[in-house]
């Protein structure tokens, strides 16, 4: 017996999301059934809106249901700084701290050779494009991952941006808040003897 | 910064679903926004079709598109047999192997004095009714969970059913085919044992 149709493209249909499987999608289409109507409802019409509503801001790539995003329209925000980031989760991140108030840079992935990915793949056209435009901007702080494509990527943008005359700056490294020192892993360890801070 | 309304109401959808918390559903909504926009409705439609075209079937509870389900529709079945599971999941699981060719009927849930679920709160009324209307019934298959609760909601239904005359099995319970005996719990050996068959 198959499931009856309703089901199995429900089941079909959470399949398609990342790291959910067929045992799962089967169990949340099932939850989903005995859920109330008026959640399920508000689930589809934001499933719809998120996919709809929302674009990538024209000048940063950040997502926003207006062009350009609040944080772009925002004259209170320091002009002379863009923190460059791989994805708009990142973005979200640093904003929820509430202390940076520069503009951003979303370049939407990260230079990887594996993956075929080089730089015409990601917006770094764009951020030529709006430093070429915006005279106002002095400093680019490259905020990708702390990771092997996240150092080659600001490797690649120093090295672009610099001989233009603007200051790049990289998001530092080191022992995050909290964490015990014999657990940190090696490589950590190094950057923040290297990275160290006078007191 | 707040994420933007149709990405913050998509990750409260996704946080209600089981075992998804804010970190997942953050990935989910942001894998949404970049899935292809048809994928994305096919997504929204089966939600709500899911929730309004299934409904339980009058006559065994299975979950169907019309009543009553194909299953108890279906007259080259045996009607003299009926297996009770506790879930819907449960029938499917037994019909997936194409043995099984009597009726079910089920239970949704199981007797639990710990979560408050007596008797009355699943669908041992309908179970009793139907027994009482339809002669044909000669035996019922207890096929609730090899747990605790499964195993007293069948000795339940046993002590309810067997003064009626009515034939009351237990599925077996033993060694999982392809299962090493020295990884079976003690529990599981034991039944192996109480329930070993003559060759």
């Amino acid at each position: 017996m198959q499931y009856p149709e309703p089901i199995a493209k429900l089941i079909d249909s959470y399949t398609k999301l990342p790291g959910i499987g067929i045992k799962t999608a089967t169990r949340l289409a099932f939850y989903t059934i005995d859920m109330q109507e008026e959640d399920v409802t508000h689930f589809a019409q934001s499933l719809i809106s998120a996919k709809r509503d929302l674009k990538f801001c024209s000048i940063c790539g950040n997502l926003t249901e207006e062009d350009p995003c609040s944080i772009c329209q925002d004259e209170t925000r320091d002009p002379s700084v863009v923190l460059v980031v791989e994805e708009v989760k990142d973005l979200m991140a640093l904003e929820n701290t509430n202390e940076f108030r520069g503009r951003y840079h979303v370049l939407h992935g990260v230079l990887s050779p594996l993956a075929g990915k080089g730089p015409d793949d990601i917006n770094i056209d764009t951020l030529v494009q709006r430093l070429q435009k915006n005279e106002e901007i002095q400093e680019v702080i490259v905020g990708t991952n702390a990771n092997a494509e996240g150092e080659a990527t600001a490797m690649y943008l120093s090295r672009l941006l610099k001989p233009a005359g603007i200051k790049v700056s990289r998001l530092a490294t080191g022992l995050a808040v909290g964490s015990d020192i014999d657990y940190a892993d090696e490589i950590t360890l190094i950057k923040s003897v290297e990275g160290r801070t006078q007191m």
